[in-house]
């Protein structure tokens, strides 16, 4: 479930200074090298090819995140859109295509590449304001988040902890982000890492497409860092209902949490946490209800 | 020097839970709103406008984060590329501009806007590989970093607690990436922060950059959390010498430095930190140059 290649993680020699001391010493650096996502599509005779995405990326589980990127933004639909996938990373890879992903989309498709759009130029449609997106979201919602998904608060604590231990590169180079996917019961299913904490989710849901996974029903994601605009836009694409970080979430994430209710939350450290929107998803003592007014619909 | 404006943060009830017990509370979140990035040219009577980027921001200093970002990219050369600014965090704000800044080009100047190609679609010439970028940066590289810039090393180490003092917002919301310019001394000159870290660095390189304060030949920056592709792109755009974040670099970070001649120091945390490249611009005890067989010339 991690990535073990060896292209990962890059050795490099560092000097580690103490006072005006310095040692040198061997270290491992998270690679970081970039990948270009390109799409081919028509019939056989008249292929099409053309680059959608060149994203800096930690190599490793590349059709995953070319797949989980392209899902999330909205290029493709589900697993039936890809007719084939052709990733670097295989054991084939020459230098001209370990930094390279072709999906072939299914016959008769032809590329939407109008969601991508949003990355570069605003669309006037989008009316560039504090609800940018939000209601293109809300068109491209597919899935419903269920409201009787119930966890005990004492799963989400342990949580960070159980990533810990899954997580290999982290411990080896200290600069990865991490993404990860539990069952109600705490059990980790799946976690992806990447120098992007973006793209650690992407490769998390393209595994989870691949395998005919998605929605994640009844799934909690943990994502490393922040919650942001981005993080709550891939989870509601993937239709988990609910996303929990390490640390804190943007305003932005708030309102898409509540616009769509999902159950967000953060500062998730030791044996507490903080519930932003969505506390009803929580096996809270009944005795909190009551005081909880942030409960459900904060604000 | 903060964001102390009125949007850059955005109240909410949040519900604190430890165990299964809950307690509302209010808390205060970093916004992040999308900032529209516009540029207009022309003559008088044919005005042109385009949208260039829409990027999540935390409101406040959007002027300094739209030039800090059209430099860093090349799209604009300096400050005399800029006629005009209008920035709709300014006094007169309207739900209508307040996401919005309109840069306008010097008179006779068409925008350049091939460079921010990299971010969505490679050309084929940059021949997407571990290399990538590399060389357009080398091409576009205005500033040699002076060799004979020093620093003590206790100057290092006390810079992540001069930046904590100033930063006004990560203590409230916990949820802000923040850069920070030093001279040698340490004494701190500016601190920027966002949501997004290459935001905040785009933020310092634009409020430099229209007080004709460029390039940082005599500079340290430092950034929160870890050193990337793009930070050192946007270091070297703005001719920094001494790059430092108090966690790891990636890959590519380093490979810049190299490339470059960017001192790279990473984890700064407490009395100690590890240098990538570039240890000849730290005043290191003179036995423990025989020992750094990385000083310099790792690798």
């Amino acid at each position: 479930m991690r990535l073990r290649g060896a292209r990962s993680t890059t050795p490099a020699e560092v000097l580690r200074v103490e006072g005006d001391l310095g040692e040198a010493r061997s270290d491992a650096l998270a690679s970081e090298e970039p990948l270009e996502i390109r799409l081919v599509w028509g019939p056989e005779e008249a292929r099409e090819r053309t680059t959608v995405a060149v994203t800096m990326r930690t190599p490793g589980a590349d059709a995953e995140l070319a797949v989980g990127f392209l899902f999330a933004e909205g290029v493709i639909r589900g697993r039936e859109d890809v007719a084939g996938l052709r990733a670097g990373d295989g054991g084939e890879a020459t230098p001209a295509t370990m930094n390279l992903v072709e999906v072939e989309l299914a016959p008769g498709l032809a590329p939407n590449l109008a969601p991508l759009e949003r990355h570069f130029f605003a669309s006037s449609a989008c009316g560039v304001c504090g609800k940018v997106g939000i209601e293109g979201l809300a068109l491209r919602q597919t899935w419903g988040l269920p409201r009787d998904f119930e966890v005990d608060p004492a799963v989400l604590t342990s949580l960070p902890d159980r990533l810990r231990a899954a997580q290999g590169l982290f411990e080896v180079t200290g600069g990865l982000h991490a993404a990860a996917l539990f069952e109600a019961s705490g059990r980790l299913l799946a976690v992806r890492e990447d120098v992007g904490r973006h793209n650690a989710l992407d490769k998390l849901i393209g595994a989870s497409l691949l395998a005919g996974e998605l929605p994640w029903s009844e799934r909690i994601v943990l994502v490393s860092g922040r919650s942001s605009y981005e993080i709550l836009q891939k989870s509601l694409a993937a239709g988990v209902p609910i996303v929990c970080s390490v640390s804190a979430p943007s305003s932005l994430a708030v309102e898409l949490a509540r616009r769509f209710g999902v159950t967000l939350v953060g500062f998730l450290r030791g044996e507490r946490f903080n519930v932003y929107h969505g506390a009803e998803r929580l096996r809270l003592a009944s005795a909190v209800e009551a005081i909880g007014s942030a409960r459900g619909e904060a604000r």
